[in-house]
């Protein structure tokens, strides 16, 4: 069955602008996958990628958003809002307008600004990159627009939902700032790692020889981040939320450094117990990071042998 | 066969001070284990964790130092050097004196200086916690003093090996100046983000739900040191090098953020790819932690079942 409207002969068609590049195409295999009859756009006329994932290539683009039934954008945050601008206008009534950026105010503002009425907007997030296998136990946020989500977010839910994801339901303003630390916090935590280790011309190779488990995993994550894309690391740094974040962090570096630097013992575990007691969860999350680590170790000496 | 000397008929005596703790009852299990005959000695006269352990308890704290073959120190490292100085002294020619605090070069100057010539000194570092199971996939790092450690390095880097755990041998300068970066700085910028996440009254319970796997996993590695004991934790933020190490890191988050905060993109994107060219392996790392997140997005949705 057709999870978009129970009936199988109705195919409905999808745009990917941006369905060229890593993220896009990996959102044309899973609606083709759907049912979807998908086609993609991507600049500098990508028809070799668009036969390689066994899509239509959208070569007339203004004819080919007006004919779609959802127009998807996967394109780098800096673009959106032009993209959106030139795109969404000839959009057809009953259509749905999707994005997949990392911040949702900026997006939906701009969906919302110049998508005709009659046309739906849903704001989606991804919290996965196009590596995923599968989206087996990833999470996908959406953000409908009030009052124009209608018709299409039971759909685009199901959708997810049946491919194995978890879907959450946010307003943007939340979601950004919820991102803001989930996302550029985390990030920005370990790019200053990486970037200490190379002010400091620490040798990583060499440390390996030295780690706990706690710091293997970390520095791969260091690394992880490191080896994907700078543009993406940095837009997601400019999340109007996540500098107050990066301030407070900086902050609370600043105040634990000092009372280390003072050898204030008392006041350092102060700062630490007050954390604890904040997080709560904390027995649950050991537990947790024990099984990981014992994962970790398995793989590692399974490795060896 | 016994590995300390070749003939099973000649029993190692060794004695734990701070033996009735967490790391120090771990310690009296493995090394009972190995064939010591083990006592153990801890404050207030904790005979009830000796009889538990099924080892002795050394009432007698300075004929047990006299009669030993190894006295192991698992004291916390603000008491070390006063311990030290304390039983150090009264030990006998021939015998071992081992610690097993973070730092080495402190507690290491104490050994030296405190230990009569004929007693050999060993500083050693586990890098774990009394809650592993085995030593396997774990690291121990060993310190012998120069030429006076002749005879007990062999042996215990054996037990140590068998036991599954890999020993690596460092200087103490070189063991506190790695040990900044490997567990200072890693614990430093978990406890961080902690403490942020209590300045912003952030809901991580709630955060729980939108969270990527890379967040996941941060967040319970920050749980996880919130989790432990603040004394071991502050303990380690108090190695002299740490101090430089925060520094160093508290200087990359400002010069970031303030990329960040101008919207110099392309100045953050190069700070990323300069980090990314010094750390070096970052695929590896990259194909290491998709399969540690796969491991744990596997536990995770087998769990709910």
């Amino acid at each position: 069955m057709n999870p978009i409207d129970g009936k199988a002969e109705e195919t409905k068609k999808m745009l990917i602008v941006g369905g060229t590049g890593g993220t896009g195409s990996w959102f044309a295999r899973f609606f083709k996958g759907q049912g979807f009859l998908v086609s993609v756009w991507g600049p500098s006329g990508k028809v070799e990628v668009a036969e390689r994932l066994g899509v239509s290539f959208a070569s007339d683009l203004p004819a080919e958003v007006a004919a779609s039934d959802v127009v998807l954008l996967s394109v780098p945050i800096q673009e959106t809002a032009k993209v959106i601008e030139e795109i969404a206008p000839r959009m057809k009534p009953g259509s749905l307008l999707m994005d997949v950026t990392s911040l949702k105010r900026g997006p939906m503002e701009a969906m919302l600004r110049w998508a005709p009425q009659g046309v739906e907007v849903l704001g989606t997030h991804p919290m996965f990159g196009p590596t995923i296998p599968t989206l087996r136990g990833q999470t996908v946020i959406l953000v409908p627009a009030t009052g124009r989500c209608d018709f299409w977010l039971s759909p685009m839910e199901e959708i997810f939902r049946e491919g194995g994801a978890r879907v959450e339901i946010l307003e943007a303003e939340e979601h950004d700032r919820i991102m803001a630390v989930v996302q550029a916090l985390t990030h920005f935590a370990y790019i200053s790692i990486g970037s200490t280790l190379r002010s400091l011309d620490f040798d990583v190779a060499r440390s390996r020889r030295f780690m706990s488990p706690v710091y293997e995993i970390m520095i791969d994550f260091v690394g992880r981040i490191l080896a994907q894309s700078p543009e993406l690391y940095a837009s997601i740094q400019e999340n109007p939320e996540a500098r107050r974040v990066r301030e407070a962090y900086i902050h609370e570096c600043e105040r634990l450094s000092k009372l280390a630097d003072e050898g204030d013992t008392s006041g350092f575990m102060e700062a630490m117990n007050s954390a604890a007691d904040h997080f709560s969860g904390t027995e649950d999350a050991l537990a947790r990071s024990d099984r990981l680590i014992s994962l970790w170790i398995d793989r590692r000496e399974d490795g060896r042998r």
